[in-house]
């Protein structure tokens, strides 16, 4: 037996990322409809598992192109999400990145059955956070990234090898929140 | 088969935490001589595996506790460290925390054959990176935490429940160093 096969009796949170791809100076965020369960038919942000032997960045640029046709870079750390609560299928842990648009046009593809630009700033956002359309956790990390943007707002895009970066502590209020939203997909 | 089950025959990086424990303003740091292989001897920042059904932020405090004795509270997150070399078992994916300490004397337990507070500048760390005697990516982790502490100074302590911390995009001249430090231990 390997180290790793020796290993894989232990149970662990499997690692995944989420991404955040806004335009428009930051003002919109790119949101996937869902193909498939979990939440399938709700908006998330684009995401997926780290496979092994790649890197949380590269899964992240991986995950991009899939779902969304675009070409995307990392600029900085979010926060990560690991709540054992926060997906229904199994314990996952998001790495969940800001990124830059490198290049492409936005086209959906594999899970995301249609991609959709919402202003982060206002109604519609909010509307679709309170009547629950927003899949997994998302609803904490789009209010985090708003968070971030108003306490980083211009500061950086001027860093180059290393940034400012943002991180939430856990939210009790929210966790709450979402255990309600996965007792009511049970039900 | 659940569907954890069916996900399981996907591989994935095991997820980890490492942390940072500093004294006298943030101008030493603990390290843990290390009991077990891999790198047995050798000095690494102290860390461990998440557990299924714990968070990121839960499995630090339970290292903490387990290795130093000291209850720590994570401040923010240095940055999410996941080549697949960092380390030579299997893939491993780290959270990588600094934290402060609650309460508590740091006293040696469960994997840790001694601990051993060292100045973060100067050339004590300098010397030890030097001669390879630190274990894993760690010697990254360092220089990335020095870092930060140059570019945050003073202003992690007064936030409250988010902070501004720093992550580095993978540097790839520090992932050739350790490629060629787990090649020199393969021999």
């Amino acid at each position: 037996m390997t180290q790793r096969e020796e290993h894989r009796k232990h149970k662990n949170p499997v690692p995944a990322v989420d991404f955040l791809i806004s335009k428009d100076n930051n003002s919109k965020i790119l949101l996937v409809r869902r193909k498939n369960d979990p939440f399938k038919g709700m908006l998330s942000i684009p995401g997926g598992f780290i496979n092994e032997g790649e890197t949380a960045e590269d899964a992240m640029r991986r995950e991009a192109e899939e779902e969304t046709s675009l070409i995307v870079e990392p600029t900085a750390i979010l926060g990560v999400y690991s709540d054992p609560r926060r997906d229904p299928r199994m314990h996952t842990l998001s790495v969940t990145f800001i990124t830059r648009i490198v290049r492409g046009t936005e086209n959906a593809r594999d899970d995301a059955a249609a991609l959709q630009w919402i202003k982060l700033e206002g109604d519609e956002l909010d509307g679709l956070i309170q009547s629950q359309q927003i899949a997994f956790d998302h609803s904490k990390i789009l209010s985090d990234y708003k968070k971030w943007i108003r306490a980083t707002q211009g500061s950086v895009q001027s860093s180059t090898s290393t940034n400012l970066t943002f991180w939430s502590t856990k939210n009790k209020q929210s966790n709450e929140a979402l255990q309600s939203k996965n007792q009511q997909r049970d039900k």
